[in-house]
């Protein structure tokens, strides 16, 4: 063992983050490296209608210098039922995204629970027992597999369903840093550890050129947390 | 209303089965079936090294008359791994699978974690509350996601993940009737049922022309169930 020098940040432990390209799972990403961990990023592309979100996704993983990214296609369409899988219209200029008590009908059956599954998968073939996930439970109180719930019991599942595991070689856990926070807070959090969120993507119904609508629920949840913040939001819409 | 008749018989509860075209999966669907679900199967497509096992379940499907069957690509490739997703060699004519307390090389990270995550979205897209699974944890003993307690720990993920558990229209059951059962009894309820062995598939190795090895473990276990239930194999050995 020679001593600390700047060619031993490989010895960073290993972290797995499911990159979406997102304001949220981009400021998850530059949690997770300002915490000291090695980034391995997983996005899924799972038929959304457009692949806007993953050119945001290596756009963050370039800037962000993430070690290893990887995007792997699952085709969700094939179980159908869900907006960002369907041909369902998108709803526009809704003034709120959640009406209280219900589920969005952008949910998208056992969304996370796939999502958390393929992490944990790529989190053991590369040694780590750090999963990172944007998940959020303010702006997406709607979503059942956002809560806090959720994350502790998938928690649980890693750590019964894993060799790793099983082995007694680590403990997995799941960090979803940004579950209790609402979204203004999220953006002055990445704005603190210098996320350019320029090159993120939240719209779910971007034009042909790729520029947000301004107008879906993912867009107005940024819109106002920009707004809230007193953040310029760089976004260009359409 | 009416009066039962057999047209009522689509209104037997839907069930998700995990299909792989081997004899635990085609046993459970069966067994599933005798339950009186009309079951929905899913086979996931993962990178194997031969689509025997594909055609092996969608012959089964058409056997046991499966209301519905889709086919799942997934890539697990992406993240390496296992010998049935890489190119490692399969070990042949090793007596024994499991060296107690060890973790076969087959192992797949976090493979059935992945599976029933999709079961689920499956499920919970078809109104289905029950998931079958034909997980055994007698044979697979080295497996962390054959246990039982991993069985019932995504039961209680699924409930919190998805949906419908949250609105309350039913609570998600993960069913594994093999877990107990050893090769041989599982041999003997498929028989009981009705199943033809003869076109289910097991081999991990087979040949340009799809037959099994008859060396492998998979291969290995099969014969001996077959031997010690007293029953004669139906399968086509290279």
């Amino acid at each position: 063992m020679t001593h600390s020098s700047p060619s031993d940040q490989s010895r960073a432990p290993n972290a797995v983050i499911l990159l979406s390209g997102g304001i949220d799972s981009t400021t998850t990403a530059a949690v997770a490296i300002d915490r000291g961990f090695s980034l391995h990023a997983l996005t899924i592309q799972y038929g959304q209608r457009h692949d806007v979100e993953l050119k945001a996704a290596e756009r963050v993983a370039r800037a962000l210098k993430i070690e290893r990214h990887i995007v792997q296609a699952i085709d969700l369409r094939v179980f159908g039922g869900s907006a960002l899988t369907d041909d369902l219209d998108v709803p526009l200029d809704r003034d709120e995204n959640v009406v209280p008590g219900d589920i969005p009908i952008t949910y998208v059956p056992a969304r996370n629970t796939i999502f958390l599954a393929h992490a944990l998968a790529f989190a053991e073939t590369v040694g780590a027992f750090d999963i990172f996930i944007g998940a959020n439970a303010v702006d997406y109180s709607g979503y059942p597999d956002c809560r806090p719930e959720f994350i502790a019991k998938f928690e649980e599942l890693a750590n019964l369903a894993t060799a790793a595991a099983v082995r007694g070689q680590g403990r997995f856990r799941v960090h979803a840093p940004l579950l209790e926070l609402p979204k203004a807070d999220i953006i002055r959090e990445g704005v603190r550890l210098g996320v350019d969120f320029g090159l993120t993507h939240s719209c779910y119904a971007p034009n042909s050129q790729g520029l947000a609508c301004g107008r879906c629920d993912s867009c107005i949840i940024r819109r106002k947390g920009f707004a809230a913040a007193d953040i310029t939001d760089p976004t260009r819409y359409a």
